[in-house]
């Protein structure tokens, strides 16, 4: 077979890369866990029905859905709100509310890679539904704010704005104004005034205070712990609009240029869409691509777990396996990760190459000399450093 | 929309149920990286050339596979094993051998659900590519150990047998031997009858002795600590046998009656599937459904994390919100996983019929005269204990 490859817009993750996702998905959700959310996972495959005519036509298009075995139309995750909408219908009665849930999972989207995109992607979302109360959106902005901390990242600003800003301004000039960031007050200026609005607009919204809402949500979300000069009102942010309530915040990281890298807000008549009650929501969707570019761009991930694998137990020689896998299991229960090299055989030179090519942070050499002495070498490989110590203060010396 | 249902065979995993999958993921993938395996992840889609007729007949037929929007014939993943063999030849001078990767993804299969199958559900695999050391097999071997213990069974065996064992055997003969201990001696031996084998072959099997390839796996796997009791040579132990080449296991766990929990084995011949070179191999998966299923027949989560999402924190009237949630921030800088009640006017009783519907540990409470004193009363709600603290001193009270 020749076409051994990966379809378009979709990646195989090597270790080096997986790691480091692993390492943000962990950071993620024990985050999301500090804050009281709670895990849901909803299927792959949903009947089409469900997800069609969700996301508008664009999300009709790009939708991947197809017959199954048994002639079921099926459509694909597209994003993790409408199942949400869905679980929460679904099972009304078995939910306490505030229903505090994040989720973690993969989407879909038959997207034009040429613009950088991928057609499955992780989506990491957090929402609060069942509650209108204003303490709910400040949890969101001081998790948000814990989340990017946790990750390493020091400069960062939470925009925050309020739907009510805009009051009855059309969408189509909110959509404009919106890019300010992106294409700047000039253009922006020039598009409103060739679509008949006001080009003062800018300036209008500019020149507004922060509304008594947000007032109050910033002032829980310092008390929560956000310091203030994270927090930047931002009256012309609205982030597409289209449902958004009430609060409205995205995450902008200095010296990332791409763009924010995540964003959300408060959405109170999204969630009846399957019948029923409708609930007030509040959520928000961390950008996980972009975060791991961003992190990657500021070296974040250098002193971290994702960074080096830990410790590897070399064989000096045949005779001397059985010290090894002594050693081996020794630093294992001492929960220390710990790759023991398999073939006996091998030359010390061999072992040496691949612990560096597997980015190990550690050699352990156990020689004639040391196994006489029940002693051990560790070499750092990150350092070059070595020395030779008793095999019982190994756990100690590997940090 | 009357129609808000999910697919047949498809799941969702509301919060109870999808702490306990991450519990098991957790300590699944902690143990992986214990014995220096690396995460991978393959795409959902691959090319249908790629899966198609690697599966077999009923593999064809079970996958789901479809036309993409741009009309490529595309499948989607079917097991973990054929994705590897794709990665290893597509990235064969950048992975240094060996290559030891785990997986944890979901896989899609159209079954038949009437027999309690499941169309996606996760598998758990772990494989050592590149290398024919025993050492490795006895890694594999003492890692499944290690897995088992971590995720809290006592009583269970590693049933163990080598492929040798068979000898010249037709692969007929061994499919119904292989499963004796389903069906019994006595079925097999009328089986083998009635397909004019030696029903002997039974008995001749069982007086077998472990052969000395499979010696020295127990000898290191005991050596890298596990225990005697639990290695159990089975010279009947075929597992369907198609593609193994050596040492063949199986996990069985005492009183868990519906089967194995996992699984794997030496494939010295598979991974050339895709032409180049082929490597040697041996690798596990674990049965992730049996295990949760397990779990719960042994009551394994009750003391676990996944049992109980740690604190409520109250709010006893609007006024006294502040101290509230200053309470939630200091338990969350401490790392506790903190919920705090959203709505400043919901009564108490409502509160704590909420945290226990949650399955919360603790609520804490801060009323008038604890916050006068800076104190918080700290109720436990399964022992239904309750004591006022310090609001210093709560971190420490939790545990």
């Amino acid at each position: 077979m020749n076409n051994v490859q990966t379809l378009k817009g979709f990646r195989d993750f090597l270790p080096k890369e997986a790691r480091k996702r692993q390492f943000v998905i962990k950071t993620l959700r024990s985050v999301f866990e500090l804050y009281g959310f709670e895990p849901l996972e909803t299927p792959t495959l949903e009947y089409e029905e469900i997800l069609l005519g969700k996301y508008g036509d664009e999300g009709d298009k790009l939708m991947y859905r197809f017959e199954d075995n048994g002639g079921r139309r099926v459509a694909m995750r597209y994003d993790q709100t409408v199942p949400l909408a869905r679980v929460v219908n679904q099972y009304r009665n078995e939910l306490p509310l505030p229903f505090k849930r994040y989720q973690i999972q993969n989407v879909w989207r038959a997207e034009n890679t040429q613009k950088g995109r991928f057609r499955e992607f992780l989506q990491c979302d957090i929402d609060t539904v069942g509650t209108e109360s204003k303490t709910a959106d400040a949890e969101i902005v001081a998790l948000v704010n814990t989340a990017f901390e946790k990750l390493g990242f020091k400069e960062f600003t939470i925009q925050i704005n309020d739907r009510s800003i805009f009051g009855n301004l059309p969408t189509k000039a909110i959509i404009i104004i919106d890019k300010l960031e992106k294409v700047g007050k000039e253009q922006v200026e020039k598009e409103l005034k060739e679509n008949n609005f006001d080009p003062n607009l800018v300036d209008e919204l500019q020149k507004k205070e922060i509304p008594d809402s947000l007032q109050e949500v910033f002032v829980m979300a310092k008390s929560l712990g956000v310091s203030e000069e994270r927090l930047s009102f931002n009256p012309t942010l609205a982030r597409g609009l289209d449902y958004y309530t009430g609060m409205i915040i995205e995450v902008v990281i200095k010296d990332y240029t791409v763009g924010s890298v995540g964003g959300g807000g408060r959405y109170d008549n999204l969630l009846g869409l399957f019948g029923g009650e409708t609930l007030p929501a509040v959520g928000f969707a961390f950008g996980f691509d972009r975060v791991m570019e961003a992190m990657n761009e500021q070296g974040l991930f250098d002193d971290t777990e994702s960074s080096a694998s830990s410790v590897m137990v070399s064989i000096f020689s045949e005779d001397l396996a059985d010290a090894s896998r002594d050693v081996a299991k020794l630093l294992r229960e001492k929960n220390i990760d710990t790759e023991l090299w398999l073939d006996p055989k091998s030359k010390m030179e061999k072992q040496l190459k691949y612990a560096d090519a597997k980015d190990k942070k550690y050699v352990v050499i156990i020689g004639p000399n040391e196994a006489k002495e029940n002693k051990a070498t560790l070499k750092n490989l990150k350092t070059r450093d070595q020395k030779t110590v008793d095999v019982a203060d190994l756990p100690n010396e590997i940090i």
